[in-house]
C-alpha cells in the first residue's frame, strides 16, 4: 500500500480516499508495463488507462475546479485520459487507447502520487461540494477497479500461453444445495435510493412500484446446472432464444460461457483451473441467461423484484473483492436468499431506463449514467471483483445484452 | 378489388377477410413488377414478398394444418416466403429477399387468388381454432400492409428521380394550436389487454401499474417545432443525446428527419411536396425523439402513461389508412388529447419487454412477438399508414431506437 | 430484332450498328421488368442498366457532342446511366443501381429506339471522328452484352428456385482428348495492336518482347480434370495457393468453381444441367487457376506467350455468342492449338499493366481502360458469351484475381 | 552489443551472424516493454515479435533441423512466433500479435541469447546446407530490422504526444539539384540474380528482357516537388489517379504523404521535425507515386529499366542504416544517377510476379516469396532503414499499392 503522510488519515473521507487509491495500485502490482498498456477489444481499456483516468477524474473535477493554483501534472493527460465526458472537450478515441505506450506505467504511477498528494493536502480545507466530488471519485474508482480486473482477464484470455496473474488459491468445493424458492413481496413496494448515503444519480429517486406475486430462487444457477443446459442442446435450440440472441449465438459460434475450456477447465486470473460444478456460473450474456431461464420454464427477476427482496440483506457480505487476489472472505448473509451479493452480477429482466422522476445533473458530471440509458439491461448485486462495501441493493449495474466479459450470472424467478 | 364469390360475405369473419385481402391488392395496384421486387435495405422487404408472405401464413397455419387434402400452390413458396418462424424450417435469407425476380408479381397475385378461394371455401366448416387463425392472419396482414407502404417509401426515396407512387392530394393546412398539457391518472392503474376481442399475445395480460403524477401534451410535436430544434443546433449538441444516439448521429451524419429535403420539401409516396409546419413531425428515430424531449426540458411518456390516457379514445379515429392513397378522413376524437391515434406512431420511454405474467404461445405461432423483446422501444397509437380499425390502446408497436423508416413521431410528457 | 428504316443499312458501319443494337434487345427479350432491374452484387449491374448505359454512351459522345440540336431523351438519364466517367460529372452510385425501379424496362427500350433513330438519321453526314465514336460505341456495347449475360447468370444463381432464362439445348459430349503440348516461339516477338482495324486503347502500341522457351497445352483444362483436383484435396492444401488466394478460399469457404452444384450438376442460364466432364472448366478465379497449375507442376501462360501463339488463329472461331441462346456454332480453328477463342476466357500469369509506350486518350473517353491498370490480371481469348467477331489476339480482358462470375477458365503452359 | 565468446568471430559467417543479431538488439534498445508489445495495425507487428520471430526462424530451421539434441527454449514459442509458414503448422493469428504481453521483452531477449549461443556453438561443425540457412536467417533478420523500425514509427505516430524514440540529429539541407535525365540501355538486357552471392529466391533466375528507349531521372522526387503537387490540387483531381487509387484517396481522406503534419512538419522516430524541401519525399503509396508521375507527364520506371540502370552502382552507398539512429553516412555513388540506393524504396511500374523460370523451393522455406506474387508492386533500391549491405540491384521489395508505412518514394522515367 502507498505510504501516507503521518496523521493524514484523520478524517473518514481521507481514510476512504487513501484506501481506495491504494487498492488500485495493489491490483496493478503484478502487471508489467506491457500488461498494463494493451487494449484487448474496443469495450475494454488498458489497466494503465484505468489508473490514469481515475486520477484525471480527481485532477479535473476536484483539483482544477476547486484548488486555486493547482498545476496539471501533464498538459497532455486531459486529452489522453478523459473517457467520455463531451463537456470536457476533445479526447483520445476509445478504440485507440491501446496505442499509448507512452507515458509508461511508472509515469502513470507518478501521476497518481502527484494527484494523491495534492488531494490529501487540499482535502481538509475543501468545501462540501468538493468533498462530495472526492467521494464520487472514490466510488468512480471502485467501478474502475472491477473493470481493471475484468479487462485484464479478457486480455490474458487471448494469450495462448494462459498466463496466471495471481497465485492459485485452493477452493473448497461442496455440492450445491437443492434449489428452493422464496416468495417475494407483492403489491406496492418502494425501490430506489433515498437519504444521505452515497449513491449514483441513476439509483434514485425512490419511488413506488407494483409487484405481482412471484418467488425468487434461493441461490444462483451453478456451473453444474449450466452444463446440463449445454448437454441438453440449449445452444442449438432456436426456440429458447430471443431473436437477437439467436443471431448472436450463430454469428459468434457461441456454445458455452466465456472462458470455459474443454474438460471442465476454465480460465481466470489464476490461470486455467477446474470448474467447480457447485459454483455460480459466470461470464454469460443476458441472451444466455434469458435462454437458460426459458429452458427451465422460469424467468429472470425484474429489477424491482430483486431490489425489494434484497432490502434487508447486508450488501457487504458474500464473495467480493477485499484485496488483490481471489480469496473468499465473508459468509453470505442472505439466510434464506443466499448469494444476493458477491460471486456474480445477476442479470435481470429489466432494461436500464430512468426511474420515475430521474433528472441528470448539470455539467460534465451529469454525463455519468443518464446518457447510457439505451440498449442495456440492469444487473443487480455484486461480483467477486466488486470492491466490498461499494454495492447496494439500489445499485444499478448495466451492460448490453451481449456482454459477458464481466462476472455475470443469474438467479431464477417465477410467477406465483 | 378482387372479385368474390356471390354470397361469400355472409359471415363477419369472411367479410373482414375479404376486405383485408382486397386492400393489400389495392395498395400494390400502382406497382410495377420491378417496384414490387427490389429490397431497399435489410430491414425492408419487397412488396411482392409482403403479398406472398401474408398468403403463406394463411396457407400454412390455416389450410395446411386444418383443411384436409389441401395442395400447396407451389412447393417452393414455403422456403421463399416464411419470414422468421424457426419451427417452420429452413427459409430464404432475409437480406436476399430482393434477389427473387421470379416468381413474378402476377404469379404472386395468382397465389393470393388460389389461397383466398381455398380459405373462402373452407371457412364455413372450420372449427373455432382455425377461424381464430384466420382472424390472426387478417391482423398479421394489416401489419404487413403498413410495412408494404413504408418499405415502398424507402425504396422510392433512393431513386434520384423522386417517383410519385400516388397522386398528390391537396392538404388543408392551418397553424398548429398552442401546446397544452393534460394531467394523467396517477396511483394504481390497469393496462394491457383482457377480454374476448382480438389482440396480439404481447398486449396481455392485463395488469396493475403504479403511475407517478404526470401530464401529457395535448397534441403531437410538429414539423415547425422540429425545425426550431434543427435551427437551435440540436443535431450538433452532444449533451442532448443518449450516448448510442450521439454515435448514431455522427456515424450516419444525421441532421434532420428522414425524407426531409432542403427548402421545406419532403419526400413521400406522392413525391416531393412542401412540408406543413403544423403537421406532426415524422420519420424520426427514438434517439431523435429523446434528444428533442431533452431539449425542451420535458420527456417522452411511458407506455403505461400513454395507454392509461388513451383508454377512452376511439382508436379508429384520426388520420389512418382507409384505402390506397393519402386522404385524411375522420376527425381525431381525443377532444382534449388530440392525435392519440393516426398520423404517426408515438415513441415512448419504455422498452419492449413482457408484461408481467406474459407467456408465449406454443409452436410456430408462438414466435410472434415474444422473441423480439430485446433492444427495441415501444410505440403507441397508429399512423397514417395503419389500416383503420386495427390498432388499440393496448397495441404495442416496437422498433429499434435507430429505426425511422416508419411513420414515427412523438408526444411530450412531464412530471407534475 | 428491332425494325430498321428501309434502306438504312447501306453502309457497313450502319449495318454493324444496327446488328449490335438489335442483339442487345434479343439478349434481354426473355427478361421481366424485375429480372432487368435487380442488382445481385456491387460488381454486377442490372440488365436494364446495361441497356441504358450503352445508349447513354452513344447519346453523350455521339449525339450530344456531334449532332447539332439533339435533345436528350430524358434529362435524368445522364445522372442515372453514366458508369464511371469522372469527366462527365456526378453519377448514381454503382452499388445502388438496383434501386432504380423507374424508369421501367419498357421506357429504357423507348430510350434505345429514340437514340437509335437519331444515330441512324445522323450517321451518313457525320465526320470521321464521330463515326469512330459510333464504332467505339458498338464495341463498348459488345462488352456490355457479355456482362449482361454474366450479371444475369449471377442474379439467377441466387434464386433458390433455379430459374432457366433460356431453353435447354442438348449438348453433344465426348471424351476430352489427351493433353498435348505445342512449343511456342522463343526469342524476340511482337505483340500488341497496330494498324487500322479497331482495337481498344490498351491493346497498343505494338512492341517487342523476349520470350523464353515454353510450350502451351493444346486445349483447355476440363471439368473432369478439375474434379480430380477437387478430389485430391486441392482446395484444402495451402501449399498450392498464393497467400491472398488461400485467405480468399478460407474467408469465402470456397470448395469448387462458382455455379457448381452437387452430383455433377451446374447452374447456367438454361437452369440446372449435368456438367460435361470433357467441357472446359469455367467460373474459376485467377487464384484457383494458379493453384490448379501449381498442382499439376505446370504454370499459366504469360500474356505475351498466349498472344504470340494466337497470332494466326481466327478469333471468330469456336464457341462464342451469335444470338440469344447457348448454341455452339463454328468449329475451333486452332488446329493444333484448339479452343484459343471461345468457351472461356483464359487467365494468364500477367498483370494488367500498360504496354510500353501506352498513353491514355484525352478527355472522358480516355478513362476507358488506363485507369483500371492496377490489381487486375489479364485474360485472353473469348468466351461462349463473347459476341462473335469482337475479340482479337491482342484483346486484353482483365478482372481482379478473385473474380469468377465471368466465363473464366485456363490453359496450362510450361517451361522448356 | 551482445557479448560474444572470445574467439567466436573467427569465421566470416559467424561475424556476420553476430553483427546482424547485435544490431537488432541495438535497434530495440530504446524500447520499453510496452513499446515492444503493441501492434498498431494488422499489417504491422510488435517489435518484440520481430525479435522473437527472427530467433524462431534460426531455432527451427537451423537448430531443430540440424543440431542433434537441441532443446527448444520454450515449447510455446513455435506457436507464438511462426509468421506464415503453413508447413510449420498452426500459429498465432497475425492480427492478434499485439495481445501477447507475456513473454516479456526481457524474456524474449533471453530467448535470443539462448539461441545465439547455440548457433555460435554449433556453427563450426555445421554442414553447408545448415550454414546456408544461417546466412538466409541473417538476411531474413535484416528484412525484419527494417520492418521493426517502420512498424515502430507507425505505432508512435498514433500517439498524440508525438514521442521521439531517437535523439534528433541536425540535418544538413541544401537546395535540390535541377532534375536531369539519364538515358537507359534499350534493346536486349539481362536482369535477375545469378551466381554464388546470396540472393532471395525471387531474384532469379537471370533472364533476358527487351527494353524500349527510355530515360531515368537522375535523382528522386523531393518534398518540395511533392508540395507543388499538393498545392496544384493533385489529391482532388480524379483524372490523375488509377481507379483503385481514387477510391482509396476518397475512402481514407488522403491529402498528403503519411506522417506529414501541418506547417511543414513531419513525424519520425526522432519526433516532430521540419520537412526538408530538398529531401526525397517518403511514405507515399504506389497510387500516389503513379498519380504524381501522371501529373508531371512522365511515368514510373519498370523494374527492368531500373535494375538495368543500377547494375554498376554500389548498393551499399547512400543513406542506409548502419546503427540505431538516423545518421547519414556514405555519399551516394551513383555519379550521374544519384540516390539509386538509400533514402527511400522506389516504386516501379511493375507488378511482383515471377521471373521467367522461377520455381519456389520445396518445404517451409519455399514459402518465402513465391506465395506473395499477387496484388503487389515491386520497389527497388534501399531506404534509410535498410541495413547497409543487404540490398542489391536484383533485390525485389514488394508491397500492395496502398501501403505507405514503409520509407517509400519515387524516381521518374520517360519514353524516348
Amino acid at each position: 500500500m502507498a505510504k501516507l503522510a503521518a496523521g493524514a488519515a484523520t478524517s473518514p473521507l481521507l481514510a476512504a480516499f487513501n484506501a481506495r487509491r491504494a487498492l488500485t495500485l495493489d491490483l496493478a502490482a503484478q502487471l508489467s508495463d506491457a500488461d498494463a498498456t494493451v487494449q484487448s477489444m474496443p469495450d475494454a481499456s488498458p489497466a494503465k488507462w484505468h489508473l490514469a483516468h481515475t486520477t484525471w477524474f480527481l485532477e479535473t473535477f476536484v483539483l482544477r475546479d476547486h484548488v486555486a493554483g493547482y498545476e496539471p501534472f501533464d498538459a497532455d493527460f486531459a486529452y489522453l485520459f478523459n473517457s467520455y465526458y463531451e463537456a470536457e472537450g476533445q479526447r483520445h478515441a476509445r478504440t485507440a487507447r491501446g496505442m499509448i505506450t507512452r507515458p509508461s506505467l511508472d509515469r502513470v504511477r507518478d501521476y497518481r502520487a502527484h494527484v494523491d498528494a495534492a488531494v490529501q493536502a487540499a482535502l481538509p480545507a475543501l468545501p462540501a461540494d468538493a468533498r462530495a466530488l472526492i467521494e464520487l471519485g472514490c466510488h468512480h474508482e471502485a467501478q474502475h477497479q472491477e473493470l481493471l480486473l475484468t479487462d485484464l482477464l479478457h486480455l490474458m484470455s487471448l494469450n495462448p500461453t494462459d498466463p496466471a496473474v495471481w497465485p492459485r488459491v485452493p477452493r473448497q468445493t461442496s455440492d450445491a444445495a437443492p434449489l428452493g424458492w422464496i416468495e417475494g413481496c407483492s403489491g406496492l413496494a418502494e425501490i430506489g435510493h433515498d437519504g444521505d448515503e452515497f449513491a449514483f444519480d441513476c439509483e434514485g429517486p425512490r419511488h413506488t412500484v407494483y409487484l405481482t406475486p412471484h418467488a425468487l430462487a434461493d441461490r444462483l444457477v451453478t456451473n453444474g446446472e449450466w452444463q446440463d443446459f449445454v448437454d441438453a442442446g440449449g445452444y442449438q435450440d432456436a426456440s429458447l432464444w430471443l431473436s437477437d440472441g439467436w443471431a448472436w449465438v450463430q454469428t459468434n459460434a457461441i456454445e458455452a460461457p466465456l472462458h470455459w475450456r474443454s474438460d471442465w477447465q476454465q480460465f481466470g486470473l489464476d490461470g486455467c483451473t477446474r470448474r467447480d460444478p457447485a459454483a455460480p456460473v459466470t461470464h454469460i450474456s443476458h441472451y444466455e441467461a434469458n435462454a437458460y431461464a426459458h429452458w427451465t420454464g422460469y424467468r429472470l427477476p425484474t429489477e424491482a423484484e430483486w431490489e425489494s427482496a434484497a432490502a434487508g440483506i447486508d450488501p457487504a457480505s458474500g464473495n467480493q473483492l477485499d484485496h488483490a487476489g481471489p480469496v473468499r472472505t465473508l459468509p453470505s448473509e442472505g439466510r434464506s436468499l443466499s448469494q444476493m451479493f458477491g460471486d456474480v452480477w445477476q442479470w435481470t429482466a429489466s432494461a436500464f431506463l430512468p426511474h420515475p422522476g430521474f433528472r441528470a445533473a448539470e455539467g460534465a458530471v451529469g454525463e455519468y449514467n443518464g446518457k447510457f440509458m439505451s440498449g442495456q439491461m440492469v444487473l443487480k448485486g455484486a461480483s467477486c471483483a466488486t470492491p466490498r462495501g461499494t454495492s447496494r441493493a439500489t445499485y444499478r449495474n448495466f451492460f448490453p445484452p451481449s456482454a459477458r466479459w464481466q462476472f455475470t450470472g443469474l438467479r431464477l424467478a417465477r410467477d406465483l
